[in-house]
């Protein structure tokens, strides 16, 4: 057996596992215990203690791979974010490509809604530093609601009207809306509809 | 002559200072010399050391006064926002009452970009903290945007507008759109007055 086949790690090597294999192993292990983790209880109550106990690995290898807790919760939101992106992008209508533009509107309105309230202490707590606030993945959002309201033929400044619709959906505001005024989800999400309409002119 | 003149500080009196009016006539002192030391070098520039020494006052004074440098720069610019308000709500036409509705909410983007552009470091210092930022002054200004589309006859949801108007004038997106974006703020005033004239339907 060759070098190379060990490197690759094919199945049926009875040679110890890689190093390059245990590296990915593990990384899958803690962020899968991660996930299983932030379901149960919400990002607020997990410590990097419990991501290595439940995944069984070390924590000195937790830290090693995802630098500190703040690194492995973007990790875990850029896997989702990423997930997300390619349902609108390149997914079935009305998400995705297909759908009349205000109808993907909608759409991504929606999906958004539930995405962000889902992981609304993770957005949270990325959207904290003002630095990364309006940076990528925002920039990807602003871009994707600016080319559905142009193509819906909406009329006036796209930047400003997308940034109008984007503000609606801040982690921080959503909650806020939900958590101290007492707005819940579907009023919110009822709300941004309307608006999109209105910028598109129906 | 009684204890009572010499409480309230009549002109006429020839002893010498109350503490009372002492510390009145030192917070004077302190706010004004903070003020100009903000218009000559900007509020990151400033140290509490800088506002002691220019208003000639100790320094213990000054932290007894204010308590910090974070609770002098929110002094500062709650004294603004309350003559902003003022002006708002009181003041003359088409800012305060007497102009159409339409009328009065775009005078107060014009005012607000304005505002926003000349405290955008206290602003952005004072949303820094996700409590502050939801709450007031910011509540009054949601009240004042909803009133004002309510009278202009805008339909759908006030609140929801209300706020994706705000979100324009949030200090830290202001900035980022000058500074990052190249958007300046008259482009930027422009989009809102177009943003604010379709919501409420013109």
């Amino acid at each position: 057996m060759s070098m190379g086949d060990e490197l690759v790690g094919l199945p049926f090597t009875d040679s110890a596992p890689t190093e390059r294999g245990d590296a990915a192993r593990n990384r899958l292990l803690l962020l899968s215990a991660a996930r299983r983790l932030l379901a149960e209880r919400g990002a607020d109550a997990i410590t990097m203690d419990d991501v290595a106990a439940a995944a069984g690995v070390g924590k000195g290898t937790l830290f090693r791979r995802f630098g500190s807790r703040a690194g492995l919760m973007i990790v875990l939101l850029d896997e989702d974010e990423k997930v997300e992106q390619r349902a609108f992008m390149f997914g079935p209508p009305p998400l995705g490509p297909g759908a009349p533009p205000l109808e993907r509107l909608l759409a991504y309105g929606r999906e958004r809604f539930r995405f962000v309230w889902e992981h609304r202490a993770l957005l949270s707590d990325a959207g904290r530093d003002p630095q990364t606030r309006f940076n990528a993945p925002a920039t990807l959002h602003r871009t994707h609601v600016r080319m559905l309201l142009e193509t819906a033929g909406t009329t006036g400044d796209l930047e400003a009207q997308a940034d109008a619709l984007l503000a609606l959906l801040d982690a921080d505001y959503v909650t806020h809306q939900v958590d101290e005024v007492g707005r819940d989800l579907e009023q919110q999400a009822r709300a941004w509809e309307d608006l999109a309409r209105k910028l598109c002119g129906r």
